[in-house]
């Protein structure tokens, strides 16, 4: 997959090597600091992002990647993303101060039992280790990432897109001196200051040094990290989600949620990109008409189209059905039972959101026990599967992956486990 | 890494296709299958594994698998670990009668909340889907994995080594057997009758049909599995493990653990390969000659070798340290504090299983607060770090990894989860 040469990579290997061993370094310190001593480095990066000087220093940074921006043509969604202003860096303080509020997942003990030989168990949560996180444009990512990271006693890598470079060097220097202001090893926040992919690759290497990768981003850099790295990888993949609007749905209730799954904000993962009509509901023309009015553009099966003309008709319906459109596009197709339903979601979904809208108890039940996705929604929008929305508050991603985390990955879900076994002079026989 | 040349890989693509779309069919049955049908399967399997019939297919098969270890020249250990017999069967069929007695995890309900919108969350387990484990010698292998991933809810697809080849495909019947008059779909349990390695790199490259991979055995074999795979990989990888005297420990109590940790069962990961002895603990002649007599192979640092002329003087101290014996072999080294105890650990270890001995509770503390191991002993042996002793029952394996499952990895490891959100027409604002 790649096209970097190895003479490349090897170039960035040296860099590579002293920024994980500091980072390894610094894990050690961090794992053993106190709940204080994390959460004050968080509220002092909230104080110094919001005094003037700082704002400053990242308003001149923000301007020079803008200004790079607007001569290599970017478009004007993502220079929405990228741009930084006052009112976006309070914003990103008060994140910051929401995560030192949060209860510390560190030392919380999950299990514990005396066992048989007399020696006393304890399973409790600790640092997860170094993580590196590989984003794209927004710049607060670096600030919310770094946050949870230190919030639960890890140590983080950071690795921001090309396009928000000094925005990325100004925070992260802000970062540092909150980290150091606190006697902590600045190592314990790095950012790679290389943008070159060959860097990143170099990076990917070291399973050795670094414990999780999380890439934030497309399809691609989701697929670049995966297919070029041994380290485990947190998936924040795509969503191809479905509702099911069952036979006994309620019309009213079926226009309102569908709406909201697919329009509240086309762009996001959990917003659904297919939906499912039971050919038994009887107002399925009145349904359609009613998302075409709140802006949903329909593209659909023949069957849909011949209820509701306006329906555009597929071309190819296996590409139409797998697809996150990430826009107001959404895929209808009529089925005649719910078992027809949930075998289309097996076949194109990604196992990320599926809902089903019915007054079935038997339906509802059905559905929840054979569907297999991180969320299951009955009767409401998927747009709740959000860590804020869910109660864990900040999150670094959804993810689609089935190991360690499966859904919304909140600040638990950045430590591991250990056991602490405490006896006096047991051995066993 | 791999010497196979990709025709012969190819050439098992067809048929690694077909084995992992039944397994994938066959997940979609068996993580709805309850309780009952699971543990019913699993009941079936212990009583054929009884009868005279089943046992005298599966002696006949041993004998062939034993004929061939007899002509290659195997040694007489290795042999050991492929005979069955009578006893050695009725004791596989009772692990699975144990495997039936546990709780469930499937379904068991983690957190729920209802939100601030009203929705109901829960967040539940579900089965995790299809796992592939890669295992060497030991034929028990295909009935315990087997019966730890029915219980589960999961589809199996098991990959035993060439030499148990015969003695797998009778136990393997058997289970499908028992899976067939249960009513589920044989594609559940799959054993790969192609045991060239060509093989087992065309189904690693399926991570789109499996959810994991459990390797099991060996450093090379796990070695060989992370390096060709994308597919999450849980290493239950080698254990070096040390235990430190501390200044304060008590003569008796140190020569009785140390003896255990190291002699009880020299082969298996959760012993110890390296005893740090503090400077100033007064008795290190007494507990070198106490672990020397009780069959501790002793080699060590300088220190320790004045003062105890029988510790062998090393020949490379870092090999020797990083080293995982499997044997009587014992390094030594004294350390003038915990804190050297500490970096030694993070030096040599592998993260398994570290120990301290001491009366000091402040020593105890650090020792447990500094060291990042999957499990940290107290006055007791590492070889407590075991599902079995730890009340989990029956394991896959013990993880040396950070990720999903850090020490035993037992049947609730085998899950993951699912939220369901209930609502009544909540819509996101």
């Amino acid at each position: 997959m790649q096209t970097m040469t190895d003479e490349t990579v090897a170039s960035f290997r040296p860099y590579v090597d002293d920024l994980t061993a500091d980072a390894r370094h610094a894990f050690r310190h961090i794992r053993q600091a106190d709940t204080a001593t994390r959460n004050g480095i968080l509220i002092k990066l909230a104080e110094l992002l919001e005094t003037d000087e700082r704002q400053k220093d990242i308003l001149t940074a923000n301007a020079l990647d803008l200004e790079a921006a607007v001569s290599s043509g970017m478009s004007s969604a993502m220079k929405d993303r990228l741009r930084l202003d006052v009112p976006r860096i309070v914003a990103m303080a008060k994140a910051v101060r929401e995560i030192a509020a949060f209860a510390d997942p560190v030392g919380e003990v999950i299990r514990g039992q005396t066992l048989v030989s007399g020696v006393q168990m304890v399973q409790k949560r600790v640092p997860l280790g170094v993580v590196f996180t590989v984003y794209e444009s927004r710049p607060n990512v670096t600030v919310d990432v770094g946050a949870l990271c230190i919030k639960s006693g890890n140590a983080a890598i950071l690795r921001g897109g090309k396009e928000a470079f000094h925005s990325n060097v100004a925070l992260y220097r802000i970062f540092v001196e909150a980290i150091e202001i606190c006697g902590l090893p600045s190592g314990v926040l790095q950012l790679v200051e290389e943008t070159d992919r060959a860097c990143m690759l170099a990076l990917l290497e070291r399973d050795d040094r670094i414990d999780l990768v999380v890439p934030r981003g497309g399809e691609g850099l989701i697929r670049f990290v995966s297919q070029n790295t041994r380290i485990p990888v947190v998936k924040h993949d795509k969503g191809v989600c479905t509702m099911f609007i069952d036979e006994s749905a309620d019309l009213d209730q079926a226009i309102e949620v569908a709406a909201n799954a697919k329009l509240q904000r086309p762009s996001v993962c959990n917003a659904i990109e297919n939906l499912l009509v039971h050919s038994r509901f009887p107002y399925t023309e009145q349904l359609l008409a009613g998302l075409a009015l709140r802006g949903a553009r329909l593209i659909g099966c023949e069957r849909s189209h011949a209820i509701y003309p306006s329906v555009e008709k597929m071309t190819d319906a296996d590409l139409e059905y797998g697809s996150e459109y990430l826009d107001e596009r959404l895929s209808v197709k009529i089925v005649d039972s719910l078992e027809q339903a949930v075998d289309f979601i097996y076949k194109y979904g990604s196992g990320h959101s599926e809902a089903i809208l019915t007054r079935s108890l038997e339906s509802a039940r059905s559905f929840e026990r054979m569907v297999d996705s991180a969320a299951v929604f009955v009767n409401c929008s998927t747009r709740f599967h959000d860590g804020g929305q869910m109660g864990m508050g900040a999150e670094v991603g959804i993810s689609t992956g089935r190991l360690h985390v499966r859904g919304p990955m909140g600040v638990r879900d950045l430590t591991t486990t250990t056991y602490v076994m405490s006896g006096e002079g047991q051995i066993r026989s």
